[in-house]
C-alpha cells in the first residue's frame, strides 16, 4: 500500500474504526459482530473518494442520501491487511486499531456463549473510545438475552 | 518536518486552508487580508492536538468555547514553510494550497488599489473551492468601497 501515512492522517481526522453488535437471530449467539473502518467525505469530493479508494486498495464506496460518501472496509481479511499497513502511522486511533485486531482474533476462536460475552465486553470499550452515544446492544443486553435463551448458565 | 504525509492526510480530511477579507481601516486599502491554515479536533483529544502541533512545528493552539480545539498557522512565513513541505502530499486541497501561495506572492507586491482588487478576485476563488457560504467582502464590495474612498479611479 502506498501513501500509508497519508491514509492514517485522513483516518485519524475524519474516519472511524468501530464495531457494532447487531441483533440477528440467524447468528449462533443471536447477535452479529459487524466490524467497520469508514472514511467520510462530502459527495462534492466524489472524484477524490474514488482516488482514496484506489490508494486503500480494498473496501467499497457508498453514497448516503444526506450527501456524504463513505468508503467502507468491512470484511475481516481486508481490515486485518489494512491495519497491518496503516496502524503504525496512526496517532489518534491507535487504541481503536488494537482493539479491532483483538476482537477479530477473539471472534474466530469463540466456542461458548461465555466467550462471546467476553468479546462483547471488549466491544463496549470501543463505545468509550469513540464517545458513541447510540450503542444499543451492550454486554448487559447481550448477557440477558443469552440467559433468556438458555445459552448461558448463570 | 516529519510526518508530512500524515499531516497532509489530516489537513485534507479535517483541516482548512482559507483567506479572509476583513474590513479594517487601519490597513492601507481598508481591508485586511488574513491567511489561515487550521486543523480542527474535539477538545477531548487535546493531548493529540498538542502532539500534532509539535509535528507541524509552527502555529498555535486555540480552544474554542464550543468544545473544538484549533491549531492555527496564521503568519505568512510559517504558511509558506508549511505548504512547501506539505503541498506535495495533498490530494484534496492542492488547489487551495496553490491559490494561497499565489495570494501571498501578490500580497507583498501590491502597489495600487487596482492590484489589491485583483488579489481580492483571486481570494473569491477560495469561496468556490471551500464552498464558503458566509463570505462577506467579495470583490464587488471591496471595489465599491475603494471607489467611494477615491482610491480607485473608475
Amino acid at each position: 500500500m502506498k501513501n500509508k501515512a497519508y491514509i492514517a492522517g485522513f483516518l485519524d481526522a475524519d474516519g472511524s474504526i468501530y464495531v457494532q453488535v447487531k441483533r440477528n437471530t440467524s447468528y449462533r449467539y443471536n447477535f452479529q459482530i459487524a466490524t467497520n473502518i469508514v472514511f467520510f467525505q462530502s459527495a462534492k469530493n466524489e472524484k477524490f473518494m474514488i482516488d482514496l479508494g484506489k490508494m486503500i486498495g480494498c473496501g467499497y464506496m457508498r453514497r448516503r442520501s444526506d450527501g456524504i460518501i463513505e468508503h467502507i472496509i468491512g470484511d475481516e481479511e481486508s481490515i486485518r491487511d489494512f491495519l497491518k499497513n496503516v496502524s503504525p502511522e496512526l496517532h489518534l486511533k491507535n487504541k481503536q486499531a488494537r482493539l479491532m485486531i483483538e476482537i477479530l482474533d477473539q471472534k474466530k476462536n469463540i466456542s461458548s456463549a461465555a466467550e462471546f460475552i467476553n468479546m462483547v465486553q471488549i466491544i463496549d470499550q470501543f463505545q468509550k473510545l469513540n464517545y458513541s452515544k447510540n450503542r444499543k446492544n451492550t454486554v448487559e443486553i447481550v448477557r440477558k438475552e443469552l440467559h433468556k435463551e438458555g445459552m448461558l448458565t448463570p
